[in-house]
Parts: C-alpha cells; structure tokens; sequence
C-alpha cells in the first residue's frame, strides 16, 4: 500500500502516522520527494482501512498495490477454472447453453420447454421457481412446487437445472438442484454467499445492477473463501442512464474479467435487453467477445408468459440462434 | 394502463390483442388517433406484466397511469407517518438525531460515545454488530456480542438502540432491539423485508446505492403488505460516475419522497460522503432540505476506530454540528 | 400527446387547462376513467413543453405518443441510408473499417500508417489533427498541419480520410476532408451541427459519455433538418461506475438505433476500452451485434504515440483482427 | 507519478521501461518489493500520458501524485477568489442571488421580472437569450434580440446581467454583457472556452451532466490559462438512474470543490430538478452545505412561459424563499 502525504506536512504528525503504521506490524519505507513524502507500506495491508488513511489531514491520497481478492485471482491461479456439473464443463474454453423460462408455470410447460432447447443445443436447463420481484403484488413463483418440476423436466431430458435460490432458509429445499444461482439483487447478500460457500455445489453469481467487476469479484471469493470454488460469473446488464433498453449489458467485462480472473464468466442477454428481438444480436455479441457460456430466456408461449415474456424467445428463434452461436465460436475459440 | 399502438398495425393483430386483455378480465376502452390507435385499459391492471405488453411488435409503448405502491402512498394516506421509538417520534414534524459508532467495539467505547451523544443532543443510539463488508477478510462485526454491548449502552443512557440486521437467521437475537436497520445492499432481500414485516418494529430502510424512489418505496410496500407500518426511509447516497467522494448524496429524494409517501425520511450523510469534513455541511444541507432526522456516525477516537474511522465525527463535532442542526430546523420547520 | 390528471381534479382546473390546449390549435380527446381523467391532444404537439404540463399541480403525468425525431426516424423512412463517400458505402449491408493513428505526428508516421492499414483491409484513414483534450497543458494536436499531412495520406493510398471538427472557426480548413467527426463533447454543440448541416458533407457524429439515444438522434436531427443526410452514428462507450476500463461500451445501442433509425451505426472500441488487448474482443462483438463499421486505433509504434498510445493495434494486430472481422460479418450478415 | 509493476517482471523489460522514463527527461526511483517493483517518476509528468503506460503489459498500476490543475487550485492559491462584477462580489463570503426567467420573451416580461427579483433581494438578473435545446424544432431564444431587452431590463433596474453564450461566432454580440454563462452541454467546447479566457470578463461555468468535479475544474483552467481568473462555478444537477426528478442535484459537490479550489461555486436548483415545487427545499439545502450563491428561474406568468416554465418560481414565491435564504445563511456563514 502505497501512501502519498500532502506538501507541507509538519513533521510531527508525519512521524505519529508512520510509528501508527508500524504499531500495526507494519514495515513502512519512506520516499522524500522534491514536495512530498510517500509511504510505502509492507507486510499484511489487508487490515488496514484504506479509506480511512485517505481521509486524514495529512494524508493526499492512498493506493492499494495488491489485489484484495486472493481465491478468484489469476495471479495466483493463472489456469482458467472448468466448472463440472454432471457431464457438462463450464470454462477453459468449453462452452455452456442454458436456456429455459423465466418461471415455471406447470409439468408441460417446463417439459417442453426442456425438450425444445435440447433439441436445439442447450445442455443445461434454467426456470424461476423463487422469482424476486420488485413489487410483493407481483407473482413470487411456485417456489417449492417449481422445485419439483423442474426435476421431473431433468429426468424427462437428461439436462441439469440452474434455478435461483433467494434465501438461506430454503438452502434444504434445493439439495438436489445442479446449479444453484445468486440473483443480481442478492450479489451482496453476504450472509447467503457464505453458507453457499459450504455447499461445494456450482454457484452461478450474477453481477449486482450497480456492482463494479470487484464488488463481483469479492462476492465470489465470499463463496470460495468458505470452501467452495465452483464459481461461474454472470454479466446481466448494468444499470445506466440509458434509454429503450432495460439496462446496459456491459460485454467488455468479459475480456477484463477474463483477465482479471480464473473463473469461468457467462452473459445474460434476455434481463439485460428485456426485448425478445434484441436477445440474438446480443447473445450473438457476447460470443464474439469471448464469453464462456450464455443464459437465455426461451418459452413455448411468450406472449402469455406469467413473468417477463417480452424478453423470451421461442424454441425456434432459439435453435436459429443457437446455430449462429456455433458458427461464431468456431471463429473466435 | 394506455397502450400506444404502433402506426399502420393490421387490424386483426388489434383485435387480438383486445381480446386478449378482455380475456384477462379488463374493460378496454379504444381511442383512435390520426396516426395511432391508444387503448385505455379499466379495471385491477396491477397483474399485468407492463413489460410484456410493451415488447409486442405491434404496440409502441405503454404506461401505467395509477401507482403500484399503495400502503406507503401518500395519495391513499395524506397525513404523514410518526414512528414511536419508546418515547421518541419520527416523522411528521418530529425530528431525530441518531448517532453512534460504525462498529461497537467494546464496552467502555460503546459507553462513552453514547454518553456523549446523548450529551450533545442525540436521541437514538447506532452502533454496527453484524457488518456488511465487500470483502470476507474485513471485520464483520462483534455480532451477538455487539447487540448485548448496544443493550448495556442502552441501559446507561436511556437511548432507544438502531443496530442493522444482515440474514432471517438472525432474528430472534434482535428481539429486543428498538430499531431494525435494512442495509442498502439488503434493500431487495425480499425474504428479509417479509420477515420484518412480521416483527411490527419500525424498520430504519436504507436506498440501495442504485435503486430508484419507486424501488425503494416497493421495497416499504414489503414491509408494510406484511403488516408492519413502522417504517422509516433513509437516503445514504447513491453510486454514479463522481469523483472525490464516495457516492453522491441525493438530497432531492427528500422532497420527493415526501411528496409521493406519508412515511418519514432520514438522511445518512456519513456513509455517503466517506469522510469526516464533509458531514456537517451535508447534515446541514438535509436538514435545510427538509428530512425528518439524520443519522450520523460519532466515535470517541475516529482514527483508531477498526471501521470506516474516516466519516466519523469526534464528540465535539457532533455537540457542534447539532447546534447548527437545531438553529436550521427553526428556519425550515 | 397523453396527460393523465390527478384523481380528484377541480373541474373548473380541468377545464381551464382544457381551454389551454384548445388555444394552442389541438385537439382534446377526454378519457374520463374510474379514478381519473385522461386527456388524448390531437395535432401538432411538437411544440408543447411537456416537462411543463408535467408539473402543473393537477397533471399526474405526461406521455409523448409520437416521436419527436423525424428525419432520421425509419418509420418515416424504412430503407437502410447508404452514405457514400468516394467508391467507399457505409450502411445497408456495406461495412467500412476505418482505421488509423489516434494523432497525425508527422509524414512518415501517417503514411506509413495508412499503408499498413489499407494493405490489412482497411478502407478509410483516420487521425486527428484537432485534438479535444480534457486539460490545456496536453497536447492538442497538429492542427492545420495535421490536415495537410492526412491529405498526403490520402493521395499515397486512395483512402478517404475521418477527421475531428471542434469548432466552426475552422470550417474552411476542412473543405477537402472527406468525411468530418463530432466528437463526444461535441454532440451537443447545436451551433456546430447547424453549420455542418449546410455542408453535405459526411458527418461521423459521435454518441456523447453521458447521452441517451433519444438525444443522439435528435442531434442527427439537427444536421439532417438543415439539410445534410449523409449522418453516420458512433456508439464508442458511455460513462458509467463501471471500473477497470475507462467506458462501458454499450453495444446493445446497435440494435435499438437499427430499429429506431436508418442511419449507419459503426462501433468505436478503442476509446471504449482504452486498451488495446481489449479491443480486438470488444470490435468482434460489435460485429456480431450487427454494426455497420468499426473506426479502430491503429500505430506503428504504439508505446511511443504521443496521445493515447495504449489503446492503438499495431499494423500486425489490425490485419489479425480484421480477418476474424471478416468471418464474423460472413455469419451475421 | 507512481508506477506500480506486475509481479515477476522480466529484468529486461523493466529495464527498458525505466531507461524510457529517463529519456523523458525525469527521474526514476526504484523500490523493490516482496513481490512488486514500485517506481517513483520525479519531474515535470504533467506530458506523461498516464493511461498509456497503465496499459503496457508489464504494469500493474498508475498514480498521479501531484494534481494537473495548476491555476485553479487551493494548494497553490489558499485564499477564496472574489469575482466582482459591478457592485457585486462573488466568492469569500459573499453570497449572489442570481433570478430570472429561463428565456427573455418580450421587453415588459423581462423587465417585470428584473424588477420583482430585484425587490426581493436578487442582486444579478439572468435570462435566456441564445437556447441550447434538444430539439431543433424547440424555441431557440430571441438571440441577438433577447440580449437587447436584457440590456433594457439592466438599465431599469441597474441589475447586472448574466446569459448564456453558445458559440465563438456570437461573441460581439456579448461585449456589453456582464457575465457568460457557458451551459452544461458546452463545458468541454474547449475552443468556446480558450476564447473566454481572452475575454477578461466574469465566466460563469455550468458543470456538464456527466462530468467529473476534476473535470469541471480542468475546463476552468482552460479559461484561467488563457488569462481569466473571474471563473465562477455552477452545479447544476448531474445524470444519473435516478427517477422523478430530471437530474441529481450532487450538492456534496460543494464543501468538495470549495477544499479543491479557491473559487466560488453557486447553485442551480431549477434546472436540477426541473419542477418549481423542489426549488425552495433544494436552494435551501445548497444554501446550508455552503455554497456561494444561487440561480434560479422567476417568471411572472409560469404556466403560459415558452420554456421550461415547470421550473419556474412566481416572484411571490421567490421572494418567500430569499427570506428564508437569508436566515440560513445566518446560521452557517
């Protein structure tokens, strides 16, 4: 940690910071420059509060040196990591097809559903049983009921199912379920992550609407700092000033999460956009971009879907879709 | 709910749709325009899904003309909501002063700053037990032991204890605590907000860093659809592009929300500034602006404090700053 | 125009604000609903100041049913514009790769860049002579002689040339450019798209940091309503909280303008990114996303550019990238 | 400037890198840490372009010590600036009250307006000649017609006059002016700015919708490096998520602009907020965080105003707020 004082500073209180630092078993090297002095400090800074260094009156500014996440860097990891969930693999260049409705509705529907996008490609199975709304008059999702069918569509088809668990109280309910995913608003449930960490199941943890790469980056390492490293990160749209659009799916993440990270990163064009006929270029882009898996609403049904069927594709768009896909990895892979 | 169609649409593709929304119980009352037909839907528009409607390929837009959040609007309940906190009141005319450490450390700090913040004009006692952190190696809190702290501070002065809560699991330790504070990343852990609703306590709710109004007051409408009316609202900044300062503090949500909502709203301008200098003119700016209280961090050794020791205010700032506080109030109030 | 009253509306209010629209020459269609009126205003609504009547106390909201836009909106004209300029297309299918150095340096610099990129498939040179810099103390390019440099270019290789225009003043210098940039802090300088309106030059007008869709548009309106269609759009990142990468580039802005518009949407992923191994990923996606063209920084010795060096490809990079470009626009086109 | 570099460095390569730095002309400290090389540039870095060498492959991390703000910051310059513009001072305890109406429409509007805002206490007369606007089909300004009835309305009430200036080419007409207001959307027109500086006469420098506050205190510096000191700054709202309100009125900009820079910074309440309701609780926020003064719109007929007449006090209303502006400053001044 690197720590620039303002010109001028009396000696005094220059010298009470740095025995403060060392107090904290710090070793402090000291660089006089033409105006101002810097800090450098070694040892464990992990502990130390930045911002609250940066706020003292003799202090200009403070920079951390090394990144604080740790388990989901590629500095120490540098291998991208491959997330197996029955015979499908996530990440390290295999690529994954998640595709479903938002909600499940009934047996035949989600049946369908399933039957539909494997038959176009998709090798693992999405549905809303818990469904977070932002109003408590919305429909809430049949829950425990979902659950349950959602694994009859998975002895039906053979496809693993993703569904979203929203709260810890329901962690025995979804003991069966493949992958388990962190919705956008519960990225910084903080207390939910930690006993996710302890399931040693495939987390998919989706980046909060107002969430910078490290925010999503700490999430994760709350989950495999508890134990458990089977992590796949989700870009889904960022909340912005835009227009037309529900919100902005940031795909340059991909490229610098990549960079930044070992774990795999999947991207979710149907939230993001909210329009059906913005999905395909979207998920079309994504590919290009070198993401490692995409996340796409398909219902048999739309228009009279329960929840968010103006963002759902049809089986057909979808094995259209899917063959496009194809073709653009074989470009970019 | 209006719904703009698109110019030119095909006259069958209409009646369908009509139809459709009959189907759902709704009166529909058709307008016809030079250019564009707009259909006026009558009856309970709240189930259906806006977004749906306005992906259609024949519909231009929509809009909702009756709010959906009802227990917290201030149309269906004009007089503005008091709080009791034991003997104090929230809202409505009264005024609170909630102040105390980021995090309790230990008895004798505990202590002493409630003692001085009780001295300086403070009628409610904060103090963080279970703490939200962005990274799992940061202190997350005394926990039990932080509430029973809260609870002999209590003892000694009087003040009625805010203390937030992070996790369901969590909520027969806080039986005894005055005031459930909702964090700003916990604002849609829609499991929790059901939960207090349950609790009739008032719940002190924090925006989420990048929520809207509407979104805030849904996330009231939890609470209060679960039965709980004791809900006080808190502006604590929101995450833009700004530089220098943590997150912008968003002081024209208090008219607003005054102006949409009967419930009370209070100001944090700690967190949202991040450093201590910047408190009190941000304090005297929400007062001025017309908020029903504050809620500030105070700490008997700001730069030794183990958190976020950079927005606190010693004792004799705050004696200080709640002077000015009270001289702006005479001029607003 | 729809202006949804608030319930319970004096009638003698309502009916003044009713004679207000009348005395403006519009229609008003009355819409009188269980809880509130609804008032439909036929005719030219263009000139009413909706955030106004927004405010007025009685009016609950207001909703514009026609779009503002007009020259460049496709429903009033739902071919593709094809921009031509020499033998090079831009939209409707034809896709243009500019490319080139951020600054013009000096003779050898440019043309040796533009030979790289011509031979690697580009086919339009960029460079700035007019540099917009954030501080006054960094350098702000060659300026007339930058121009003069760019037009040897040109004669060297046969390729048109892009160029930045920051200021009416220097209308003149530019009469033999090819085809004239606005810059981002420039999309909302009126008086500077007046002017480049008479031209009838090519215009590349690009999408301000902070700016809607709605807003560009309605700056390509500006130029086109006096009387120069040839307007190319630019999406090349927008200001978000987004860290790690200087912008977030919003490629889901392709698709949408496609809808919206008929005008040429190209792809800026250098400024977007800022760094240039994120450029290739993110000029990939732009292409799947359906874009119309890429403008690309390229260098022939990137690390000594005097501005924005770490953005630009080398020539051995650009001509990589744009053979993978090529295969992508085979699958998406 | 600091330059952190990866771990694991090749020697080589750091070497080149430093020799690089040295050919520049400036002096490089090296400390080796644990894990990471820490180099320390000592010079004149103001040229270095420190986005490019935060992205060569070999660096971690850049930071600029010293700030690039030169002429408009408080290390250098302690005291406040005081522009004084006739009788009036602006800056270091004196407080402007700044009223009109958003545009000059006729000479008995402008003049019945300079005379009620000049009794109620303002001591500077604004208004609208030459309009930035969305819209090209939108209400331009009366222009060069518009300054002429200012000028009446000055010699009426002996009020200075403050208008927006929009372009280079408009600048005689505004010799007579007293000050320039560069709107929000011409901030970084640096060309616009470069010729104010020549001016000498007092600027008054909107904050753009979606700058930074180092930006807005470059943009003064591109006008005090050009010779005028008299640079006034305006925070007018900036762009965010955020609903109901038009923009997000940051007013923690204030207490942070004042620690950065000597120069006085007033407040826009009208155009932030956009609906006249939220005028008084927002000036009277500013006015308590401390600001220098404050400019709002006074209309004497809001409903039938040509533009944006939701915004707009009646002088009634406005003289009831000044009241209230004056008791405030009472308290904190």
């Amino acid at each position: 940690m690197i720590v620039v004082l303002k010109p001028n500073v009396a000696q005094e209180k220059e010298e009470r910071l740095i025995e403060w630092f060392k107090g904290m078993g710090l070793g402090v090297h000291i660089s006089t420059g033409e105006y101002q002095t810097v800090l450098g400090l070694i040892g464990d800074t992990a502990k130390v509060d930045m911002e609250m260094i940066d706020s003292l009156d003799i202090v200009d500014s403070v920079k951390r040196v090394s990144e604080t996440f740790k388990c989901c860097n590629r500095k120490f990891h540098p291998e991208d990591t491959v997330v197996s969930i029955g015979d499908v693999r996530v990440g390290g260049g295999n690529f994954c097809m998640i595709a479903g409705p938002c909600s499940v509705e009934n047996e035949d529907q989600i049946i369908s559903v399933a039957k539909s996008v494997k038959a176009a490609g998709a090798n693992l199975l999405r549905g809303g049983a818990f469904k977070p709304r932002t109003s408590p008059y919305d429909f809430q999702g049949l829950k425990a009921e979902g659950l349950e069918l959602l694994k009859i569509a998975r002895k039906e088809t053979g496809l693993p199912i993703v569904t979203e668990i929203m709260s810890i109280a329901d962690l025995d309910l979804f003991s069966d379920i493949d992958v388990l995913q962190v919705g956008t608003r519960n990225m910084q449930n903080f207390d939910l992550l930690k006993e996710l960490g302890q399931t040693g199941k495939p987390i998919l943890l989706k980046r909060g609407l107002a969430n910078t790469l490290k925010e999503l980056l700490m999430s994760a390492e709350y989950i495999m700092s508890s134990g458990n490293e089977n992590v796949i990160l989700c870009e889904r749209g960022i909340r912005t000033f835009s227009d037309y659009l529900r919100n902005t799916l940031d795909l340059s993440a991909i490229p610098m999460l990549h960079e930044l990270s070992h774990l795999p990163i999947i991207v979710d064009p149907s939230h993001a956009t909210g329009i059906a006929r913005m999905v395909p270029p979207m998920a079309m882009a994504a590919t290009a971009g070198g993401c490692d898996g995409l996340i796409i609403e398909v219902h048999n049904d739309p228009p009279h879907a329960l929840c968010d069927g103006a963002q759902s594709l049809t089986p057909e768009e979808y094995a259209e879709l899917a063959k496009k896909i194809k073709a653009i990895r074989e470009v970019v892979a």
